[in-house]
């Protein structure tokens, strides 16, 4: 048997280098002092050689920046080449040039993995198009773009997290295959066995019922919110509505909480905004020149649009509002403003400008425009439900919520008229032990992202493209 | 237009009570200070009717523990039962009972929503198995233990995202459909559309290829790992197999990170087990009653077992070494143990035994056991691999990982051999701009909660069950 550790030092590959320190990029850059033997490694991404000096740059994904490498010519090797894998050992030292601190004075270059640059499609100092970049979605993280977009997809994605957790919140992992094909709401992906799938015949169920990839979290999170005052889950969704635009996915992520002892819309609403901003304020600080980059090539007004949001308190309207202000409108829709019709798109981008092109909350919606749990306001027989919808420039909807039905016999008269009791039993039973007043909203992560960089293709804000009649990797 | 917040004001239900400071059952039983205007809501878990005192027990899930009420009998109503919701008003004071901090003292007592007790399946202080309450999925969160499972789910998942954003992994959403099917690694799950399940005529497919629900996403790690040098995910995959074992899910958890400019195999066990450790750690240090419940009434020697483990370096083994244990073993397997064939669970059981019931790495399986991508070892004419298990007492293999044949001529002559270079173009490609020394490896969520908490049967760490011939919800 080999000892814990110590056996493994006969396993171990020879190094070709004395052992030096080992350094990311993001560490080399942002060092304060010098450092003697320091070893860097990464992708090659500009070789430039001149008589006395060769110049390099390395990146290896930790920071937007990539490490310049000074060293003699006779280091230059023929496969030293754009999209290279090397290793650099050398001295750290302070660098001459005002736009980087730090730079590596090489003593040894060695080319780990050579590249193919005649067949490589991503080209030297190229500024590619997000279009192009995309016919390659197994090569395309290697792009300044979506390399700056997956770091702050991360960012977000921790921020989120945190924001839950600092809050006291349950993350719930809620399923993925589920039973409830939520009343129509969409076209959904049915699940059968392969095998199923190949086989003619009768299908008897994988799960005894037909198995659907889940739309949302949120009846899962509300049978939680029967234990935890705050839940919350974080996971992908899915349509299967066959739509070539720039704002659908088949496969996108959705943030959703459910809040229970909620005393008014204005609790859900309150989340809202604080996760918006939380995360957003966040992205800002950790990843600058990421997003830098989004607001100098891709939307260039878009830092100062963010900025002056953070600041404000969001914009509320009520629906009812909403319409007599698109009545008055002097523009011509396409669809005739009217009370009890839904807000459609064009609509939703004529409040955000009316309102001064800043995020809007809509709040209480015609009864019959909603699904069954939404909780009646009693204004009236069946007039309006307290749901909200969170409407932002560009994107349109970027987060719906409501409070729910928590009274019995509403809701079970509800499910009555819509002929669907037997199929929500369950739900109903959950408002017969200890059921409280409690609400919640879902985020649409990938047009969040949409938003605050000013993206306006939502294929390209995904590590890869989920999308109909997109080439599966 | 309503005003920024004012126009609420006008929205608020009224609320019955005057404001006091709203607390969590968590902060309440964690004060410092006694408080005079305390609101606290919650679930009632316990009703003491005395001649002089009313005591109930409030939990709203944010602990285990439960908050102590000590009331006027006066207060008592109908409808004040086990299972209710309830908002209590009143003082926080310091308890006289050594087994809790504080208590409150009501003022006054709000019912929010009855219980229906006679038909709701969880009874007042009894401790049901959990096979009874997992015939209740809307329901089973309610009772203690599930409750338990649930906070260390949620705090395993935070600590999970720590561990890797604390180390400079950058967090990828690896898709959930793929066209991937893994060359049979087991049972898939195929997706199409609702409307073409429903239809039985000649299919399309809604993205031109059959899709599949991931069982991995460590492909797609891989193409990460050509830009950004560590990598991670988290999040659901699927096998469909056709199970009713303790062991197995359909629909389950799976940690997987990438790593690039590996040196050996040991670089990607370390990381194995400082996740290992520091999640565990972070759970018992931060949920310790909820830890406490398991070790107590579950698993009552897994505590010291743990405490052990943290302290020690995993053990590591060769496969060959292993094979070798197990020819000399007193014991008759219903498997001949022989190079060459796979470890079953009785000889992973055997060698976890032998090695003292600790965690034990096995690596350099034989090549012909293994997937194209693992990397070929090269101590004989395809012999092993540079693959690693994981193996843990009582639940057996925790987590796999491998070095990835970086190779192009290794890679392609495999892929050739097994027929496979069309599908694997993409694979092949990745090798041909940069290629790097690189491994990874995945953890499964459900059996990881499973091994530390000593929970014998998987179904009962997931929130809602997700095995072949469940209910689904």
């Amino acid at each position: 048997m080999l000892g814990a550790r110590g056996g493994w030092r006969a396993l171990r590959r020879c190094a070709s280098l004395p052992r030096a320190v080992r350094l990311r990029v993001r560490e080399a850059l942002g060092a304060r002092e010098p450092a003697e033997a320091v070893r860097v490694q990464g992708w090659v991404r500009s070789v430039r050689s001149q008589k006395e000096v060769l110049f390099l740059h390395i990146n290896d994904g930790s920071s937007l920046e990539s490490l310049q490498v000074v060293a003699d010519p006779s280091l230059e090797k023929r496969d030293l080449t754009y999209g290279s894998a090397v290793e650099v050992q050398g001295k750290l030292v302070k660098s001459p040039h005002k736009m980087q601190n730090m730079e590596l004075q090489a003593e040894t270059i060695h080319v780990v993995g050579p590249c193919d640059i005649w067949s490589f499609p991503l080209k030297m100092k190229e500024r590619h198009p997000l279009e192009y970049v995309r016919q390659f979605p197994h090569l395309r993280c290697r792009n300044n773009t979506l390399g700056a977009l997956l770091r702050i997809r991360s960012e977000a994605t921790a921020s989120i997290h945190s924001f839950f957790q600092d809050n006291g919140y349950v993350h719930i992992h809620t399923p993925i295959i589920t039973s409830n094909d939520c009343e129509g709401a969409g076209e959904l992906f049915q699940i059968e066995t392969s095998r199923e799938a190949k086989e003619s015949v009768e299908k008897s169920h994988f799960f005894n019922v037909p198995a659907f990839l889940t739309v949302s979290g949120q009846l899962h999170l509300e049978v939680m919110a029967g234990a935890f005052t705050h839940v919350f889950t974080f996971g992908p969704t899915f349509r299967a509505e066959n739509s070539q635009s720039r704002r659908h996915l088949a496969e996108f992520y959705m943030v959703e909480a459910e809040l229970s002892f909620t005393e008014s819309l204005q609790d859900i609403m309150q989340v809202m905004e604080d996760l918006f901003k939380t995360v957003t304020s966040t992205v800002l600080s950790k990843c600058p020149r990421d997003v830098e980059l989004f607001h100098k090539y891709v939307a260039p007004a878009q830092k100062d649009r963010l900025e002056q949001i953070l600041k404000h308190k969001f914009m509320i309207i009520s629906y009812s509002e909403a319409v007599e202000i698109l009545k008055q409108a002097p523009q011509t829709f396409t669809f005739k403003p009217e009370w009890g019709c839904d807000l459609q798109t064009e609509h939703e981008k004529y409040l955000v400008k009316h309102c001064g092109e800043v995020p809007v909350f809509v709040v209480n919606y015609p009864y019959d425009l909603k699904p069954f749990y939404m909780r009646d306001n009693e204004d009236g027989p069946q007039h309006t439900v307290a749901a909200v919808d969170l409407l932002v420039p560009g994107v349109g909807e970027l987060c719906g919520g409501s409070l729910r039905e928590e009274r019995l016999p509403f809701l079970e008269s509800r499910l009555q008229r819509l002929g669907l009791t037997d199929a929500y039993q369950w739900y109903l039973d959950l408002r017969k032990f200890g059921s409280v007043p409690h609400g919640g909203f879902g985020m649409g992560f990938e047009r969040y992202l949409q938003y605050i960089l000013g993206v306006d293709n939502i294929k390209d804000v995904i590590p890869f493209p989920r999308f109909s009649h997109s080439c599966l990797l």
